[in-house]
C-alpha cells in the first residue's frame, strides 16, 4: 500500500476488506462510497505502519456497530462519523492522534478512512482482529488488557453517549442495547491505547493486505485467471466447496444478523452458519472449519466477496477457509470467540490449510 | 420543615413521599435507610427553599431509575449514589451547587438526601413533579424546555455512562434499555438547570409537604384519629373507596412494574391500574380518577402508604384521589402523562375534590 490512501485505492480496499470480513463488517460498496466522499472533500489520508507508529501516539478506533443488514440502509453522515472521536478527545483524555480500524470489513475498514480524512488524522495500517467479529469485546486488544472504555457513540439523530464499563463484555452489553434502541446501527470510538500498546495488540499491515487482495481479484479477472483460487492462495487457505446457494435462513435479533446458508453441488451440501460473520462451515454434516478461522464466501466467477446480508438463492459461490491470526487460538481467545461462545456445542476445528472433516454435529444450536 | 434535614426527619419524609409517590418511587423504608446512613456518616443536610435559591445556582437531580420491584432488592451504595453527580460535574459544565429531587417518592425523595449529605451540597425544598411518574421525560422541567442531558448514570458494578440526547423522550428510550441491561435499576443525575429556571420549573416546598404528611399520619395514629382522612384533607383530595385487596396482577416488563389491583367492599369493586405509579381508578367500571391526578393507596387503619410492589391480597386499604399540580393539566402535559400516553383509551378525568364517576371504559388496554 502506498503511504497514502486516495480515492483510487478505495474499491480495492473495500473489496479486500469484505473478503477478510468473513461475511460481516458491512457492505463494501456502501463503505466505499463514504470513504470516497470524505477523501474528495478533505484530501488523501496518510497511512502509518505499526513499525513507524510513535510509542506515545494516542490511538482510537472508529467503527459502526449494529446489524449489517441495517447498516446498509442507514448510511452515516461524515458529521456522525466524526462525532464519537471528537467526544472521546474532548471529554476523556488527550486528543486522539491516530485512527485505527477495530476490525477488517467492508464498512469498518472504510469508515475509519472517512474519519481520518475528515479529522485530518493519520490512519494505522493495522486492525484489532485481522477479520471481523460481531461483538465489541472480540478484539485482540481485549486479550492484551486494553479497555474499550471510554467508549463514545452517536446516532444519526444527534444522540451521543460516553460509556465507561468494568470490562469490555459489559461495554458490549450496554452499547448493544443502546444501539438497538437507537435504530440498530451507531457510530462509535474507543479502545483508546498508546502507540506502544497498539504495536503489540493490533494485526499488522491489514489495510495493505486488504488492498492487495482487492487488487488481486480485479487483476485475476482481467487476466481470465481464477480469482477465488488466487485469494485462497494469498491467505494460505483452501477452497472448501463450490455450488449454488439453495437456502438462506436469517433473522435480525438483538441487534445481530443471524442465520445459515445452504450451498449444494450434486449430492453434496455445505452449510455456513453466521452471526454477522460466518462462524461454521459443514460439508454434509461434517465440520470443515469454525470460528476463529476465516470462512469466506466469494462469487464463483468474479471472486467478489459476498457478505451475509447479500447472500441469496441462486448465487453460484465458492467457500474458502483460511487460518486466523495465531493469537485467536489461545485458550482465552477461544473462550471469547470459539464456537461454544456462539452457542454451538463444538470444539474449534482448527484450519491448517488442509481440508480434514471434523466430527459430525447432530445439532447446531443457535444462541438466543 | 426545619432548615436542615436530620436523621429524625427521615421517617416522616420517606412516609410522606411514598404517599405522594402514588404507588411508585420505591419503598420508603429502603430509601429511608440509605438517607439515615448518609446523614449519620456525613452530618445533616441544609435545605434551601426555591425562594432563596440563587439564580446562578447549578441544580441537578439525583435519582434511581428502574422498576421499583427491583430497586427494593438492589440497594445502591453511597458511592454509587454520588458517582453520577461527580461524573456530571467533572465532564459536562460547572460543578453542581444544589441537589434536587426529580420526583417525590419513597426512594427518590430520600436518595437525594443521601447524595446531598455525602457530597456536602444543599438540597432544594422542591421537586420536578409533585408526585412520581414512570418515565424520565415526565417532569415539569421538560415542559419548560429543560433538557435532561447531559445525563449521567451508574450501576453497582462500576459501569458509568453519560448521555446527551436530542430530546428528553430519547433520553428515556436509551437510558431505559441501558438500565434494563444493567440490572433494572441504576442511579442517575441530570436535568442540569440554573437556579432561575428551577424557581419556575419545580414544584415548591414538596419536601416540607412530604414531611408534614408523614408527621400527620403518625400523629393522627397516636391521637386515635383517622390518618387516611387527614391525609386526604391535607391534599385537597377525597377518599374514593375502602375495602380489601382481592387481586393483584403484575409483571415487570421493559424495566417497568405494570399491573392492576382489585379492591372490593360488599358488592362494589375498585380497580387501580399502575405502571410503577397508580394511573387509573375505576369503581365498578366507572372511572373516578386518572393520571395526572394523584391516586394513592393507604393502609385502612395505620394510614401508611402502600407502594405498588407491596400491594398484596388481603390488605385492608383506602384509596385517595387528589389534584395534581395545575401545570400537569396543560395540553402538552396531558400528551406526555395523560391516560392515552400509557395506552388507555380514555380522556383524563380531572379530579376536582368531588367524586363524580366518568364514563365506563369497556376495555383498559395496557401499553406493551
Amino acid at each position: 500500500m502506498s503511504r497514502i490512501i486516495s480515492v483510487e485505492d478505495i474499491d480495492d480496499l473495500a473489496r479486500g476488506s469484505a473478503v477478510l470480513g468473513t461475511g460481516g463488517g458491512g457492505d463494501p460498496y456502501i463503505g466505499g462510497l463514504l470513504a470516497k466522499e470524505a477523501l474528495r472533500r478533505y484530501g488523501n489520508v496518510t497511512v502509518v505502519s505499526l513499525d513507524e507508529l510513535p510509542d506515545d501516539a494516542v490511538v482510537a478506533c472508529v467503527s459502526m456497530l449494529g446489524a449489517p443488514t441495517v447498516m446498509v440502509e442507514k448510511l452515516p453522515s461524515l458529521d456522525e462519523i466524526m462525532r464519537p472521536v471528537k467526544e472521546l478527545s474532548e471529554h476523556y483524555g488527550r486528543p486522539i492522534t491516530h485512527i485505527m480500524c477495530i476490525e477488517v470489513g467492508g464498512v469498518n475498514s472504510t469508515i475509519p478512512v472517512a474519519a481520518a480524512a475528515a479529522l485530518n488524522l493519520p490512519l494505522i495500517d493495522g486492525d484489532g482482529m485481522g477479520r471481523a467479529f460481531p461483538e465489541l469485546q472480540m478484539v485482540l486488544p481485549t486479550l492484551y488488557g486494553v479497555s474499550a472504555s471510554p467508549l463514545s457513540y452517536a446516532d444519526e439523530k444527534g444522540n451521543v453517549g460516553v460509556l465507561r464499563t468494568v470490562d469490555n463484555a459489559w461495554g458490549e452489553r450496554i452499547i448493544r442495547v443502546a444501539a438497538v434502541e437507537m435504530g440498530c446501527s451507531i457510530m462509535l470510538s474507543g479502545f483508546h491505547m498508546t502507540g506502544a500498546t497498539a504495536k503489540k495488540a493490533l494485526v499488522k499491515d491489514s489495510l495493505s493486505t486488504c488492498t492487495n487482495i482487492g487488487r488481486t481479484i480485479v487483476e485475476a479477472r482481467a487476466d481470465k485467471q481464477d480469482a477465488v483460487a488466487r485469494v485462497a492462495e494469498m491467505l494460505g487457505g483452501r477452497v472448501l466447496f463450490g455450488g449454488k446457494v439453495v437456502d438462506v435462513e436469517r433473522s435480525t435479533s438483538a441487534g445481530f444478523a443471524r442465520g445459515r446458508a445452504t450451498i449444494t453441488e450434486g449430492a453434496n451440501s455445505l452449510t455456513v452458519s453466521f452471526q454477522n460473520e460466518h462462524l461454521i462451515a459443514e460439508l454434509d454434516g461434517s465440520v470443515l472449519a469454525t470460528t476463529p478461522d476465516l470462512i469466506m464466501v466469494l462469487d464463483h466467477e468474479s471472486g467478489e466477496p459476498i457478505t451475509t446480508e447479500r447472500l441469496h438463492y441462486g448465487q453460484r459461490v465458492r467457500v474458502i477457509a483460511a487460518p486466523a491470526d495465531e493469537r485467536w487460538h489461545s485458550p482465552e481467545a477461544i473462550e471469547m470467540v470459539g464456537p461454544r461462545y456462539f452457542g454451538y456445542d463444538l470444539e474449534p476445528h482448527r484450519f491448517d490449510g488442509q481440508v480434514r472433516p471434523g466430527r459430525s454435529i447432530s445439532e447446531v444450536r443457535i444462541a438466543s
